[in-house]
């Protein structure tokens, strides 16, 4: 039983294997223990849409077979995750946080469904969105300060792990959603490369989204990515998310450029400080940091993400298109304000401004390939401060946008603090080097993180 | 009312507008003549798989106001259109040609349903498809042989535009799905480039898949697309369809590329004649063609496709893993044989297989694209003849598929005939080169179809 007392904390399943090999715990002890967890913090972040305890119960005593009989159907076989409630499920309904949605069903599985359910992953439930994947809150609290918001869109799987009621949730990141509501609530967020994860059967049609893994540890994230990604492969047309079927071992940087981005103006001293402590703690262990002072590289991929969020918001704007119109036919009072402006926006824009927005992408992404060369990958915040006081906002985005235009892996590990709260540091690697970032994230977590 | 003794035709809308801008002619009048036809050739040729002919009605009659006030919403208000039953529709069932979706509704308009019902097209219902768009047919007749299939897998858009039932309809390709039937159904068959039309909405997430329309005339072809294209864009990430919001005017081509591919082989002596023929008849209108025998650049592009439909089923079988894994996981016993086949062809498969087979794709693409510096498109046969005698196959896609691979537009032209039975003359072009591509097909229409 969790007190409420308790601070939260994160429950790591890869870690606890070889109890479930060994016979000393089994997966449905594990389960339980998350819905211990789910009983005591649920009432208080409303980090779910729907449920299916039974169904989830169910998927954890076969796995808890399969252990036993020494035949796991893979590394997550058991593990507790939940679906971020954009992602479709054929039992439970997909509400895309919008009341347009309220019930829908599809009937079918998405991708990545279809393949953690292969995988033996126990699917707790769906886990709430802002509006279609957005802005729009949907009243999930974080668990560190439940007067706080946990980030967005990915705000319930964010909020369940950082709680410890599942070990891992599906996200999807266009702007910010998977890093920025990570590192609110003191867990891991990977956003892989670009097409590396099939997102088939997922309300997520945009050409910088990707789907990627809340976790509790860089460990989980790199083995539910991976189980996904070996079952139904990338985005069609895209190569897959490409490593080994274990987390690639813990990898020592020689250099990292440390990168501002424009969030280093709205960014608070305390979390500025927290960064440059790191770099100066990773500088006593002889990693070399390059920066737009010292590399004409670095500062020409820092100017050409100055504007990523206008940008983003660009291209965003044009492949809303549709479903939008769709959506506001339907209903248009089921619509926020924010996807009515959007609608305003789009009508606004015509196809040679998308044709610029996507060139202007692409000098980017070329820039910034170049610095591959030169270093092992950027570190920067992940956001300007820890989650704001607000269930309003979902906080600003402004460090984790340049990454999604780019389209590379970034990953958010739990490593800073400000004033107490979960802060995370970003990692971001090169297009398809997402391999090689979770092992730089791994030996910064065993460097810097709290061992115990 | 249509005599079930006369041959079947098609129904051109465009060239129809004048009168319902003069009052001459209604969108309704139109419709009770399609629907005329729809009772007399439905029983024969089962081109639908759902009607709403209410809805179509009520949709007509709201165009006749339009028009007659003055205020057409698009040039294709009215206009009688099919979609294909792999595309979602809001307000009818979208059964994919599989027992395993027979009544599956998703509930909202794909992309291209919600363009065209905003340009005030009447959708008269949803068209037969084979099995997922794939190969498997689902008993579509062709109106010129009842013994003869329409080809698939656009099969039901191919038979009632043929028919004269709709004067579009919506189609997808992958392989040979639009071209392969508008040839063997007497009608145009026009892919676009891939991505240039959204396919949100639709069960098509393959990486050469694109929508394209089946239509009465080339000019209703490159309308419906257009008008899609401007309202939803195209695939996220790529330029949509490009060009006017009216028909490209008719351009002679100066030099085309005579290309055998693969299907020279297997082609009828009377369909090679055919296409002989026809580039002699274009020769004296002074044409210049090149070949593989006189330029090295076509000879290494016809190298590079010959194997393209061995190529383009490794990709596709990779990129079907999902949702291929969840129908199965559904009910295995309501898959065809031969999607069983491709599944176990896909647990062979691995992602290094894949990546090559991408690879291999860019290649053929990138040796296609210098074509255009030498020529302005490409011409060859759409088929290796009419259109077989069986209901149990949906004919030989190997003149379709090299320019699937490519992802370039190809339009197939109702201008050549084996045994008196309708066959497509294929001219494709380049990539983001769709509107020169009809200027051209319109040339070629003008310059040998039967005018009257």
């Amino acid at each position: 039983m969790v007190a409420r007392t308790r601070r939260p904390s994160v429950r790591p399943f890869l870690s606890n294997s070889a109890a479930f090999a060994a016979g000393e715990d089994t997966p449905r002890a594990f389960l339980e223990r998350c819905l211990a967890a789910f009983d005591v913090w649920e009432p208080e972040i409303g980090a779910f849409v729907t449920t299916d305890l039974a169904a989830a119960r169910a998927a954890a005593d076969a796995a808890t077979v399969r252990w036993r009989g020494g035949k796991p159907l893979s590394a997550i076989d058991g593990m507790p995750i939940g679906i971020k409630d954009i992602i479709e499920t054929a039992d439970m309904p997909t509400e895309m946080g919008s009341p347009l949605f309220a019930g829908w069903r599809s009937g079918w599985d998405a991708a990545s469904v279809a393949a953690l359910r292969e995988a033996g992953a126990v699917i707790v439930g769906k886990t709430v969105t802002t509006e279609f994947a957005a802005t729009q809150p949907r009243g999930t609290r974080n668990p560190h300060d439940v007067t706080r918001t946990p980030g967005g869109s990915s705000s319930g799987s964010a909020a369940a792990v950082g709680a410890g009621v599942i070990s891992a949730g599906l996200g999807t990141q266009v702007i910010g959603s998977i890093v920025r509501p990570a590192s609110f609530c003191g867990c891991v967020g990977f956003k892989p490369s670009v097409g590396a994860i099939n997102r088939g059967g997922s309300l997520d049609y945009l050409s910088q989204s990707v789907t990627g893994v809340l976790a509790a540890t860089v460990e989980d994230a790199w083995q539910v990515g991976i189980e996904i990604a070996t079952r139904v492969g990338g985005d069609p047309g895209h190569l897959q998310l490409d490593g080994p079927l274990h987390p690639p071992a813990a990898a020592k940087p020689r250099k990292l450029a440390l990168i501002e981005t424009a969030g280093w103006q709205v960014a608070s001293a305390e979390a500025k400080a927290a960064l440059q402590e790191t770099a100066e703690k990773l500088g006593t262990l002889g990693i070399e940091f390059i920066t737009r002072s010292s590399h004409r590289e670095v500062e020409a991929v820092e100017d050409a993400i100055a504007d990523a969020f206008a940008l983003s918001t660009r291209i965003n704007d044009w492949e809303w298109r549709w479903p939008l119109n769709s959506f506001h036919e339907r209903d248009a009072s089921k619509l926020s304000r924010i996807m009515l402006d959007r609608i305003a926006r789009q009508q606004a824009m015509g196809p040679d401004d998308y044709r610029d927005a996507l060139a202007e992408r692409a000098r980017a992404r070329s820039l910034y390939a170049k610095l591959a060369a030169i270093c092992d990958g950027c570190l920067t915040l992940t956001a300007p401060g820890a989650a704001p006081v607000s269930l309003r906002t979902t906080g600003n985005p402004i460090f984790a946008v340049p990454f999604s235009l780019l389209g590379v892996p970034a990953i958010s590990l739990p490593l800073l603090e400000e004033h107490g709260l979960p802060l995370g540091l970003q990692l971001a690697g090169f297009a398809g080097g997402d391999a090689a970032a979770i092992a730089t994230a791994r030996w910064l977590m065993q460097t810097l993180g709290d061992v115990e």
